[in-house]
């Protein structure tokens, strides 16, 4: 038995409070090691050198290389020291903890040897806040989605809305905004939508909004202020909630800020809101810190009070304005300091704020109860592009699915948000190549994996584009969309979602006869859902299917998914 | 090659700011790989699919099962993704990724599988504060430590100074106060001291004083408020820093708040202060949350956020008083939520405050910009004793040491409070036997690693002690104590870390001949310490000996050590 075979790390995603009084324990085992029990032996911190209870722990994820064993400690005060009791496959013992791998463990040294969880503070537990349990999310680029029949100025709008061959030029407008979401929130509510989250809206010369020149303000082009409250106001008379785009990594090179560094130089009293090098910013020399490489992004700076404290007003003035939580652009540019500082303030007045960062990568030392509660979850894509185009198995995916459901605490995955689309990426029916069979099986997936399942804006009527901007076409509203097998399959997803053992149950993910097969289990109800994209027909081990997509009689065709519902 | 094989998270101790523009990136290996080359293959994030460099990594630590292979990557713009390609025995190259191990890698897949970094927010840099960088620890108990010559009412004296046998109870006065401490700063400063952590002095019934009954008084046994203030004037006058032992996990039974709590039950505004269960708690049944299981220390809810403003509000008070940092008892105890929120406040109105947590065990996840700054290195004294009493090799013991230098960040490992003895385990020289030369070569390792060392008072002295409170008897100021050999070394050692190379130079630790071999380096000064506990002499191989201990002629006996210096 070798040490390196086990990962374990104390008050991580290995060991990390899920209720009150309960902790949940995963140890990940090579799967080179062939163990016959594993237990975890804890007592109480203080006295667990003469008190302790061996429990054995139970396989529950598998990925391609780890058994990851689990169990949960209960306790009316939450504070152990534990260590772990392996037996190989002749029965030998070993112990291993804080210090290794050892034959015998020497109980009174722990307090330099074990590990260690205090899980009495609630404040540390990361916990779903129950008004946004199991929602689907419905991501809206404004500028694309709809035209209001309040009359806005339309002086500005410089394409038609079908215009298929958008350029790179961020000045195209086909005039959306908000007045017409606000019209088509029943649509939304009749796909099962429970939250919409929008690019960005503040004002800015872009049709992406993602350089902001006022964080005050509503552009003009969207309704203004007033047409951000009105779909405010009526999502949530309708139980929706909104979230908004929130760019805190930079500003736009037109923000009154930076032009005022931009005249003044060091003399400006926002020099040192930004990365300038040497006396004054120059668009030309770009010799100051940019989102990538783009000169009229400028990157903020995060690490200084006064951008915090200004930024977290921004924050502030948008849950006033009817803001229940936000996406945050470029994550993991902005600093740890800002996030703890900003959860710490909005939940202040909002203690059910979401915050939703935009780190693409892993994003583990980004969430927290005192940082972000989720991220966009594109590594997920990465998953379901493989599935979609044959390039994983059934079992690769599985493995790989399982894999990410040991990559952060229970929490934090409950509210990641999952995608296989977004406005930064071709859309994901492009990437299936239009094999739609791969695609609504990926979908199902998307709507059965545990976290918030996101739907970008023409997903459920299978729009096309490519990569940014062919991704943002204006939402093609031609009433034949809305009739297809497709749509209708969107809908029963979302219907099916509003399950509690969807919402909030736990989640079995294995192979079956090269089908993908996620179980999802609350009290005594069971959801299962089977996907083949196999090559040929299966059939479904149960009777109770409750509806599917290319499935006839029992057998699931190629390209085809069932939902299975069983009571214990 | 096995993708288990390899130990990497972006964002953690694996990777991490170590200035304004340099990432240190560390890749642990499984000794049972035997690579011939690795290298980080890494760009700017935005462009790393298109534009990316090889820069090698060299094995930098090793310990019993892994090496570690590190690099500093440099750019102005220090935000990067990264991958790894490892070329195995033959020369066949694989990449390791977040995605796992592959032959090839897929640049422009690299948003959903690169690892990441972006270190450009300087806030999230765990940086050593200049002001307390290298300097050496002396903990005093206040009981124990000295009388002042300014009298106190000393009829709560209640036995002799020199008392051997200390029962458990904790109301046993010997009469030590801080006017003895202010008296004994010239000692101190004889012994290279640069920073005194006294255990706490806030009023209390007990000789301890982790009981507290008011968290704004001194106890008027020690010299009240005034008695702190002339202290930690008179050690700032001389150069030194002051930290005070804060108890944030639970009062006593006696504060007043807990107090109400009794008398009111649940109509007392303090009864969500603590962990009450049921309407009233009750000493005699202990129905709250207490310290390990004392009755007389009622925990406190430090996810409430009342009890959160008042802890700051005695940290504040404490800093305004003359302390420069704490020590935070049961600091694992205590919610991250707390820990964020009272390093935001304390920082505000002190910058440099140091925070050094208690935690006995693995204390990564509190540890950073935001929360403690290191903690007590308890399992660093499970090393030592393991050399100490030859259960351990020197090798084993070099391992175990670079393996903690992997533990945490380099920052936080910079400003760990490493120790062998302190108030609450049996002294290092009883824990020793005795044994002189075991004794002095972990003083001198403790002296050389890297983190801050601490001294408890009268272990320079060679005082012995059984378990607590046995370890607290009354500092032995008898003069011959103050000539030995062994004192003199204590001197020597304290003079030689204020060199800058043992401050905050670079570390490497290696067996030479069954000694351990610790040298530290800074610009052309390395300082190299051989410790024997071979059982035979060794000769030390440099002429260059700046002093010793049991060290004749170049030659080490067992039990000895050496200090070389050399200049590149």
């Amino acid at each position: 038995m070798r040490v390196q075979s086990f990962l374990h790390q104390s008050d991580s995603r290995y060991c990390y409070a899920i209720s009150d009084t309960g902790v949940k324990v995963r140890l990940g085992v090579d799967k080179a090691e062939h163990l016959s029990k594993v237990y975890c032996v804890y007592g109480e911190d203080y006295r667990f050198g003469k008190d302790h209870r061996e429990i054995e722990m139970k396989v529950a994820i598998e990925d391609a290389y780890y058994r990851y064993y689990e169990v949960i400690l209960e306790a009316p005060r939450p504070s152990f020291l534990y260590v772990f009791r392996v037996y190989d496959e002749k029965g030998e013992d070993y112990y291993f903890s804080e210090t290794g791998l050892s034959k015998g463990y020497i109980h009174d040294l722990s307090f330099i040897s074990a590990f260690q969880i205090d899980a009495e503070n609630e404040a540390d537990y990361v916990k779903v806040p129950p008004s946004w349990e199991g929602r689907v999310f419905y991501n809206i680029f404004p500028e694309r989605f709809a035209h209001g029949s309040v009359p806005l100025p339309k002086t500005h709008v410089n394409a038609p809305w079908d215009t298929k061959k958008l350029n790179g030029r961020p000045y195209v407008f086909l005039g959306g905004d908000l007045y017409g979401i606000k019209e088509k929130l029943p649509y939304l509510k009749s796909l099962g939508v429970g939250a919409i989250y929008l690019n960005p809206i503040c004002l800015s010369p872009s049709n992406h909004k993602y350089d902001i020149v006022d964080y005050f303000q509503v552009d003009p082009r969207f309704g203004g202020n007033e047409a951000f409250r009105e779909l405010a106001s009526e999502a949530h008379a309708i139980g929706m909630k909104v979230i908004l785009d929130m760019v805190f990594n930079h500003t736009s090179s037109d923000h009154p800020f930076f032009k005022d560094c931009l005249e003044k130089g060091k003399e400006s009293p926002y020099y040192d809101w930004y990365f300038i090098y040497g006396d004054k910013p120059s668009l030309w020399k770009r010799n100051y810190r940019t989102f990538a490489a783009v000169n009229h992004m400028p990157k903020l700076n995060t690490s200084n009070p006064k951008v915090i404290d200004y930024l977290i007003l921004v924050g502030k003035h948008w849950v006033k304005e009817g803001a229940d939580g936000f996406r945050l652009d470029v994550s993991q540019g902005v600093s740890h300091a800002f996030w703890i500082r900003f959860k710490i303030a909005l939940k202040e007045i909002k203690p059910d704020i979401l915050l939703l960062g935009e780190n693409w990568l892993n994003a583990e030392s980004y969430l927290g109860p005192d940082q972000l509660d989720g991220v966009m979850d594109y590594p997920f894509l990465g998953i379901m592009s493989g599935y979609a185009l044959r390039q994983k198995s059934a079992l690769d995916t599985v493995y790989a699915l399982n894999a990410s459901l040991v990559k952060y605490k229970q929490g934090n995955n409950a509210m990641m948000l999952r995608l296989v689309s977004s406005h930064d990426i071709q859309r994901f029916f492009t990437l299936c190549k239009k094999d739609k069979g791969a695609y609504m099986c990926c979908y199902a997936i998307l709507y059965f994996f545990y976290g918030f399942p996101m739907v970008y804006y023409g997903d459920e009527i299978l729009m096309e584009g490519g990569n940014d901007p062919d991704c943002r076409r204006g939402m093609d509203w031609k009433e034949g969309n809305f009739k297809t097998i497709e749509f209708q399959t969107f809908q029963k997803l979302g219907q099916i979602r509003q399950e509690d053992a969807l919402k909030s149950g736990d989640i079995h993910i294995e192979e079956k006869e090269g089908m993908v097969v996620i179980s999802r289990k609350k009290d005594r109800k069971t959801f299962t859902l089977f996907t083949n994209l196999s090559g040929k027909s299966k059939q479904i081990p149960s009777p109770n299917i409750l509806f599917g997509y290319r499935l006839v009689a029992g057998q699931v065709a190629e390209g085809g998914f069932a939902v299975v519902m069983e009571t214990d």
